[in-house]
């Protein structure tokens, strides 16, 4: 090992409210540990950096429909599995609460205080007709499949997730 | 680093259609910037491999059955979520088309002419009694989770879709 | 490449029966070609290490309804997609055993002779209320993120599936 600094960058597909989780521990631990660390936000995984009171408006029938059916923002993220209508989703919420553990989107915040690169998908973007200014503030400029490789290929860890 | 050629190595097993774009994006995005990428075809990431006039007989009732629930070809993968009965998936396949990204099997193709390795995965093709002339052509030779493994520890990124 | 040994680190997330076999299997495959393997199971991941006979009774209601939906142990594991009430995982497995494919149960039991760590994640046990004679035997000690990464970091291949 070189001593200079590692790096972890994820590929955050999902959107998913428990896939948020590990994305969002993995990322504070491994900041915390001094490791530069990026998270690439793509497909289903743009949506939890909407903010919550855009409606995706889109730029046809189409992709409002598709837009219409994913709630934007991290309260809009729903369970991979057994989210039963939001009932899983509140359910999941809650033992969380219970066991400490915090919520993604203030793991989120916590990311972004220690650093946490936070990169949209560009080419998501403009699929769904989403502005840089319907986002979450903070974030890194928009960048494609191509910068997210780059990253990748010099870090020691890369995940999808 | 070294001068070497770097790898990358992309596990396909879901077969989703969301997930193929990524598979396709990152594979032609990494071959257009030097790097030697094989995406290994396994599971339900097999059936987009298959020819879609095939009919997979299976061999036993088992098989046919859980063959049969799962089309074959890019045409029959559906979304892994709100795929609606096949309503997300053509949705998503439109959007895609008015935002001008490419539907994942022309990606295929596309890496397939920049020598991406697209390597069947062996023990499926035999669980599922698949035969090779089954398959779309200019496949690699199908091979098992070795020779995979062995790809995984020299790629310089490893993901599992 | 140097002498040293090789290291592969997956991180269980999903605990579904079609993603418990690419764990098994390529962790079983790295260890028999020497490699040192190291298996986080976190989330629903943790579900399959619990015995089968454990009724989860968690912490308070919410712990017990959401533990009660998802059965332990790996005969609770269920498909992620036409899982159809149970007859996907039936239909599966049975398709497996026709093609001398081992459960994962089994290949568990294999990839514990080879030494592949099995890592807990300590959270999900907190958030869960398992205690850790309510799991499998031979387990490593649990441990949390900070300790998973760690390992990912000087691993040639690190998953997430």
């Amino acid at each position: 090992m070189s001593e200079e600094q590692e790096n972890m960058t994820i590929i955050a597909f999902s959107g998913d409210l428990d896939k948020l989780w590990p994305t969002m521990i993995l990322s504070s631990t491994a900041a915390a540990t001094g490791m530069n660390v990026t998270v690439f936000f793509t497909f289903w995984g743009l949506f939890p950096l909407v903010k919550e009171d855009v409606r995706i408006t889109g730029k046809d029938a189409m992709t409002k429909m598709l837009a219409g059916m994913n709630a934007p923002g991290f309260q809009g993220a729903k369970l991979s599995k057994m989210n039963m209508g939001g009932m899983g989703r509140r359910m999941m919420r809650k033992v969380a609460k219970k066991g400490n553990l915090m919520p993604p989107e203030e793991l989120f915040d916590i990311c972004q205080d220690m650093g946490v690169n936070m990169w949209p998908c560009q080419m998501t973007m403009d699929l769904l007709g989403i502005a840089p200014e319907q986002m979450r503030p903070n974030l890194g400029v928009p960048v494609g499949a191509a910068t997210a490789l780059q990253m990748m290929s010099k870090s020691q860890v890369s995940l999808f997730i």
